[in-house]
């Protein structure tokens, strides 16, 4: 149960909202729901599948295809206000694969049930046309995802994912462990130690027990340069 | 300009062809247009993008995904009755990459201009139903391709390649260089030519000029399990 405030901030990100008629916006207040997670709990596994749209609220979500062999690999990071559509899958037909959200920070975000969605998008053109557009766009994301594997060493993804990750946290100094990079990149945590200590070796970065710190961030921006 | 019978092979496809009124079906019968193609060919490059929908009728194309550095990636195969949508990527909001299209054999395909295609589905639920639908499969087959270059090793992905090429080629003796296959796994010819010169070493193939010639099927195969 959601109340007019939430509305407000759906309508933001979701501008269709506004067009709807009362008795539609009704229905997504009724349905809609308000959760919190912790940093680094799941909010969507292969458990707990198609819980419908995703809208964060606040927070960061890191969203991963689970490869067949228990590695992960991050597809894409949601922010505020970000929407993610593949966590209403059941509503896409022919999307065949699973994804994975884990709050990365304490995140608040609002679902969607997905019966909900799928009876709106049916009829409503606006949002189905809304639904195809966000596939597409991670569709597009996920094209980027392929070219990184595709053309760079994983000496270069190391270095990309902890500049990304530097931004993302507002600091030099991070706070990540070995085990989780390589989930974020899809390898072993033994590909990722190794290239880590290469680049130590360079003076490029610092390792401590849970804490990287990076040293020349010239240096490792050029890398994939 | 298609006739009936090419309006039969593509309704047999593109099903809600038949529930169109007769204004619209009689404009995709102007618009199309029927085309054949070399084996070796390009269809779609980067200068001649958006063509619109393409519906193999018969042949085999590649879609492959152009990478940065040149290289290329091959996201799948179409074969008769398939439709690439990717191919009218300026419908498409938001698909922000490229594929190039190229017949693998001699082939023959229909267009449905862009413009015609948007056109029917900003006013159609069905056809933008079909659309999605045709987005998701497409991204489906996307990440299947991630699966196998984040789990497998380039000997795995270099015989998964070999027995799809001999299935589609209905034999064991393959006329393909390797400079082919590194274009079909996104990869650089020399690491192809070692990795072949390996399986050539342990018996499983025997490599010719611009032949492949695969002698141990099953342990081939063995190598995905």
């Amino acid at each position: 149960m959601l109340h007019s405030d939430d509305m407000d901030f759906l309508t933001k990100y979701l501008p269709l909202l506004a067009k709807l008629s009362e008795t539609d916006r009704a229905a997504i207040l009724a349905s809609g729901v308000r959760a919190s997670f912790e940093k680094g709990t799941a909010i969507l596994d292969r458990e707990r599948e198609c819980n419908g749209l995703i809208v964060v609220k606040s927070g960061q979500l890191r969203a991963s295809f689970n490869l067949q062999d228990g590695k992960e690999l991050t597809l894409y990071r949601l922010l505020a206000g970000d929407i993610c559509i593949l966590s209403a899958s059941c509503v896409l037909k022919n999307i065949t694969f699973e994804i994975t959200l884990e709050a990365e920070r304490d995140s608040h975000v609002y679902f969607i049930p997905a019966v909900v969605w799928a009876e709106l998008s049916g009829r409503n053109p606006e949002a189905k046309q809304f639904t195809m557009d966000l596939v597409s766009e991670r569709f597009s994301e996920v094209m980027w995802v392929v070219e990184q594997m595709a053309t760079k060493n994983m000496g270069q993804r190391v270095a990309a994912f902890l500049l990304e990750q530097s931004v993302l946290d507002g600091t030099e100094q991070l706070s990540i462990t070995h085990d989780i990079i390589a989930k974020n990149l899809g390898t072993a945590r033994e590909v990722v130690s190794r290239v880590l200590k290469y680049m130590e070796n360079d003076g490029l970065l610092s390792l401590s027990r849970g804490k990287i710190s990076l040293m020349q961030m010239k240096k490792l921006r050029e890398m994939n340069h």
